[in-house]
């Protein structure tokens, strides 16, 4: 008699259905993770619409930013047993491009990104690769859990900009990835400070502790050196995909500044490569993470150095689906909305 | 009794013109300097073309890339002394801002640089200060010595890049900086290929034992992939300053590459920023040189990893300096040209 489970699909032209799904068990090398939360992500919201439907198709169950514990294995799993409470870093490498070959599996050329390219979180049971996963401690709050994943983007952005205890850091763009960059940053001792444009982003970033400056009241530039003397940001997170982010990730850096390309420029801006030169700037690309960015996500949604409860502005049972993406889709104030998939376990 | 000697002023316009002045004797914490050599930059070049007279003014001596021996020393002076081969390194900071409080006094928010913001070499006696100079062994050969300068540019831009033993270095533009940061580049181990659209540029680096790649005859993207098992350039030094060198640093760049911006961009180039999220890029600004770069360069031009013999196309006697930058302006062939202002010493 087969199991049945509840799931999301995609069906295009921004509409989601909920469904019963028959239950596949785990095959081998695989584990089945009993969901708890799954969050909406900036690509959930893409995919919603409709800019990734030749990727995705119109049957995939996506989402990724999730929580939930090990219902069970398949054969030859070693690293997790049923009962623990776990996360996955949804990315699957091919184990023999160059990225590969070179230890880059995380930017593997062939990259399939577990919810988009495979079926995802948004469903009562999910079939991941047991190499996927990272355990939790047991009084984890499974809510708080489900932001492990961008939290791990924030970790990856902050490692990878070298950040040091005292730096000046400038955060272009106050959304969900730029807070919690932010909130990273903070954590490493940055002197942050938000840049953004929209008045309630502004309000929850303050409400946050972060100073905030609007650029479109308030010359960035001349901001930034005022609070630092004339030096200028030591690190610069680009988070906007705009081209006057682009334009003040250049104007505000510091001599032999880092600024890390956090947001996804669909087109070409135009660069000040001549401040490039100029200060010796570093230009450092950032995508998605690696282990050990999971590692350190888990140690800071757990010691509250993000702040969950804020950064968690709405929770929906996975019935609402629907209406979850269009409330987010419209809202001035949400930052993250999670689905409530199963029970809180 | 005053002694003369010849000096070439810039006069605006494409002018220069030679005659004797006043020698003034070192001051205190100065040294004067009999030059051998001069090579002419590009720099020298936007001179004469008239894009740096609001920098220069009309009365400037310019010159930077040479060579000379002590001829006197100012008062407390005491890191060279009468009779020794000396290069410059002709960058004077205040000491005093953001840069230079972090230790990169080379990129000086005030830096003057010498032989455009203050008289230069194309003189038979140069003062200048005590700090900027570097011994040279005795039995250096004197045209040789003058490639020293930009050879330290080319050095700065490869230990920059973290360059190692055997990865794969794409350098867009074969030009006198490019062709040297490729030398500098094979050297350090790497397998070194060179993109130029003048076909006479593409002899002389075939001429000097490099791969050489036109991209207005085949695609620049897939070549470089052919060479590399479909990797890419591990290292890229962007030299050609032009919206397709731009292009082409992202197309053929690896993952995890590091972009070098050698070249100076007065507009400001579209740039891929997709590529470096996707491939984790890395985009370096480099610019002049620290004293590590000038002891390096002194190495390699006495090692012959530098073609001092290929580099050096011409040598023109000051009083027809001139003549040596109207050839230079129209010449495809030329690649370094010098002017020996003294005696070979």
């Amino acid at each position: 008699m087969n199991t049945h489970i509840k799931a999301a699909h995609y069906r295009g032209d921004k509409t989601f259905t909920v469904e019963p799904i028959v239950a596949v068990a785990p095959g081998a090398g695989e584990v089945a993770v009993r969901i708890a939360f799954c969050g909406i992500c900036g690509t959930d919201m893409h995919v919603y619409h409709g800019n990734m439907d030749a990727r995705v198709g119109f049957e995939r169950i996506i989402g990724h930013e999730m929580s939930g514990s090990v219902e069970a294995v398949g054969d030859g799993v070693t690293n997790v047993s049923p009962g623990q409470k776990v996360v996955v870093r949804p990315l699957d490498h091919c184990g023999d491009c160059p990225a590969c070959n070179a230890g880059h599996i995380h930017i593997c050329h062939n990259l399939k990104f577990l919810g988009l390219d495979t079926n995802g979180a948004m469903q009562e049971v999910w079939n991941v690769p047991a190499h996927t996963l990272h355990v939790l401690p047991d009084d984890i709050r499974m809510d708080h859990a489900a932001l492990i994943e961008p939290v791990a983007v924030a970790c990856h952005d902050v490692r990878l900009s070298g950040l040091t205890q005292g730096e000046d850091v400038l955060v272009i763009g106050g959304g969900p990835i730029g807070i919690l960059c932010a909130m990273v940053a903070r954590d490493a001792g940055g002197n942050v400070v938000i840049s953004e444009v929209n008045t309630h982003r502004l309000a929850i970033a303050e409400a946050m502790g972060f100073d905030t400056i609007n650029p479109a009241e308030t010359d960035l530039p001349t901001a930034i050196n005022a609070r630092t003397g004339d030096k200028g940001a030591d690190v610069v997170f680009e988070v906007s995909g705009t081209q006057p982010g682009v334009d003040a990730m250049t104007a505000c850096a510091a001599t032999r500044a880092r600024i890390v390309m956090v947001a996804i420029h669909a087109q070409k801006p135009q660069i000040d490569l001549f401040q490039f030169f100029w200060r010796e700037l570093k230009l450092i690309g950032a995508r998605v993470y690696e282990p050990e960015d999971y590692e350190k996500a888990i140690k800071l949604v757990i010691s509250g150095a993000i702040d969950s409860e804020r950064v968690i502005t709405d929770v929906s049972p996975l019935d609402d689906i629907q209406k979850a993406f269009e409330s987010l889709d419209k809202s001035p104030t949400a930052m993250k909305s999670l689905i409530q998939v199963g029970e809180d376990a």
